[in-house]
């Protein structure tokens, strides 16, 4: 449990909810019950009236769910209503795709700056937000803040950086580095992703 | 338990042991205790016997692992040692970067097409590999018989193309669209990266 009285395994499938009664709101439902949306989930319905125990109030017996008060209400566990500066450090390849590609706002944050080392990457704007180069990352981190950062740097240099920015009051990680994060910042909150981790376990289910 | 007769927990380990191992061979290390292999993945000393249990002749009393063999070991085991042909599916700014940025050969997998629905792309070349007008997909895959595919599409596109892949021989998906393969085809062996997942998690940390 945490301090939300809401266990981490419940957490862990929030986003999938979310996610699931934005499309259901997309087709123009208003509410579900709680055997259609296990179908659609392909959980069992005891497992989703286990899990939106919490949001009580939206379940009723006869009705099922209200789709918008319940996604609303997940929206507010998530976070999502309040958004947190976030910064991405790393404009190559990888790192422009993604800046290109998340919706940032509606996951929660708002991306606020975009730092590399390369000059002649400085300048350029990616969705409205300029590429600045990384030597003044601490002084844009003083000013602003920001809460998270997204890490789409070689492991080599993530090691640095991430010891700059938790000093600098950057609580949370969006990790797509090799940089074991956790080892030497056990406080640090991190989402790790690794494709390659991810290809490697499709060959091995694929090779077997 | 799985054929290979290795448990799905160590499975989900495999890629990490792998990578630490690759690491120390470039530091220019032979060999490494499992004491000094724990400390430095932070797990405990037991749960790494315990995992590298299966390859025991690696592991000796007072001489601990040699890497190398290990490494290969556990490449065997992933299936790196005969990669298989892959294909990727929507050449927008994720796939493009997914394409370059991804060392697919080091992972188990030779890239072997890259699919597109807009004329605009086709013939670009992305490390070496020419985008494809999507129509020709079907033929590709009946000449080159791919087993796996990478999914870089809108939701609203994927379900058909997974049909289509899937009578076509494709077995198994790095998923990054928010189409649930699995409900639809539960035989497919299927690696889902939801970024947007991941940073709803993570606000959600940060939140509380």
């Amino acid at each position: 449990m945490n301090p939300t009285g809401i266990s981490n395994s419940v957490i862990k499938r929030l986003p999938r909810y979310y996610r699931f009664l934005g499309e259901l709101k997309k087709e123009g439902m208003t509410r579900i019950s709680s055997r259609e949306l296990s179908d659609r989930m392909h959980l069992t319905a005891s497992q989703i009236r286990q899990d939106l125990n919490c949001f009580g109030e939206f379940g009723q017996q006869g009705y099922g769910y209200n789709i918008e008060l319940l996604q609303n209400e997940i929206a507010k566990i998530l976070g999502l209503d309040k958004p947190q500066n976030a910064i991405l450090i790393g404009a190559g390849n990888l790192g422009k795709a993604i800046a290109h590609y998340i919706n940032f706002e509606a996951k929660g944050f708002h991306l606020i700056g975009i730092f590399d080392a390369k000059e002649s990457l400085v300048g350029q704007m990616v969705r409205n937000v300029p590429i600045r180069h990384i030597s003044t990352l601490d002084e844009f981190c003083r000013e602003n803040m920001p809460r998270a950062a997204i890490l789409c740097i070689p492991k080599e240099a993530s090691k640095e950086i991430c010891n700059m920015l938790i000093k600098l009051g950057v609580k949370g990680f969006l990790n797509f580095s090799h940089y074991d994060i956790s080892l030497d910042h056990p406080d640090a909150e991190v989402e790790n992703i690794h494709f390659g981790d991810s290809l490697m376990t499709l060959s091995y289910k694929l090779s077997n």
